[in-house]
């Protein structure tokens, strides 16, 4: 028997159901913690706010199927990278998307856009499909013990998301840009965007734009790889050219 | 009307079934090149053999549903890296190992050996998986305009997928490595190999043999990834870090 053991899971609890030293999981969360891991009270466990909180937690009390927990100790920031990286991503087919944002979110990207580009073929994404993709961000920050939901946003063009872009290294994947390298004084700045095309790649102009917004052109290498498996490689390299061994603890 | 024009695809030709400077693709690729792509005599269009060759050809008849081309000109090694990079990765479920093959082959892996480990909770890959994945890895070869078939197998355990690795630098991912860098006498070398663990990791043991072997333990970052995400980044750095933009043109 195995009752008092902390689920090797993390839950969700939404910033306002946090009170004081205590917090109430939603239903759906609840269920999870009192029927699938057989939490009762005393049982330890472990939530995150999606805005940098983690909740190291008892259960108190499962009246009405909600979950409330006294909490013990509260973490910031845990599994965050010190810089964010934004990644603005051409618009793929749907299923696509939704692997990429699998890959991201744990590989520690703070915002994701999905721009309606020129090749891309597509409008900008509907509340439908962000709310879909944000549901698999949320279970990405949970999996991946991230504690910082990102943003999920759908540009209606390369211009509209590079003019919200933060200060800050830009790179974008092109073809005939240069080599991909991380300079030391890249690495300390707060906020690194990254850019990567629709299938099909960017059009002129909208080299055009990202030239005018300061983006540096990097090629990922001979071979024709498509947005999603781009996106993931870039992604992955300035994520470890940022890490900083000192300051994570697993 | 473009009849004439090149396709956009690159089609597969098994090596014995190039002859001098004549080729005949198979019923399937044949039906593609003339069916979809209305190719007819005097049409160019490329084959890569994966074992090295892409041969630029133009069709020259298509009898019994058989495209057979003359080879104008052949290339070597299109789109394949410098270094050999070997992946081991722990059997992850199906579904990740067919999007691992996706991702991995266009970003240049040369061979993918999905290992039955202690914590993979599944015996070795048979041959009808093996074949899909083989499927799979084709159709990245010829997306990814690479010239070589990866080699896709599945060993029994970690000892003798490590006993099989080529001798030149060894990495593991482990959460309790150090930082992943590859130090210029090591980009140099011919063969890199990459292990990573199936859900849930290595076992101690396993360690130990990769230890033995001479793998370097290596971490990438504080979140908790998938081994297929794990995959993706470590070969996208490895990648990245030994790609010569001397050596290719698009």
């Amino acid at each position: 028997v195995a009752e008092a053991r902390r689920p090797d899971t993390t839950f969700w609890v939404e910033p306002g159901a946090v009170r004081g030293d205590g917090l109430t999981l939603d239903r759906e969360e609840s269920r999870h913690l009192l029927r699938v891991h057989r939490a009762h009270p005393g049982t330890p466990f472990e939530a995150v706010d999606g805005e940098g909180g983690t909740f190291h937690c008892v259960l108190e009390s499962a009246e009405d199927g909600l979950a409330r927990g006294r909490v013990e100790r509260v973490e910031r920031d845990r599994g965050e990278l010190r810089a964010t990286i934004h990644l603005l991503v051409g618009i793929p087919e749907p299923g696509a998307a939704e692997s990429l944002v699998e890959h991201a979110v744990p590989l520690g990207a703070g915002l994701l856009d999905f721009v309606a580009c020129e090749r891309s073929g597509r409008p900008a994404l509907g509340p439908a499909r962000l709310d879909r993709l944000i549901r698999l961000a949320r279970s990405g920050v949970k999996q991946s013990k991230r504690s910082r939901l990102p943003v999920l946003r759908s540009s209606d063009s390369l211009a509209s998301a590079v003019a919200l872009a933060p200060p800050g290294t830009r790179l974008a994947a092109d073809p005939g840009g240069g080599r991909l390298e991380i300079e030391a004084n890249e690495a300390g700045q707060p906020a690194v965007t990254l850019a990567i095309g629709p299938p099909g790649g960017f059009s002129d102009p909208e080299l055009g734009v990202l030239q005018g917004g300061g983006f540096r052109l990097i090629s990922l290498g001979p071979n024709r790889l498509t947005s999603q498996t781009a996106a993931v490689t870039l992604l992955a390299v300035c994520r470890n050219a940022l890490l900083d061994h000192r300051l994570w603890s697993i």
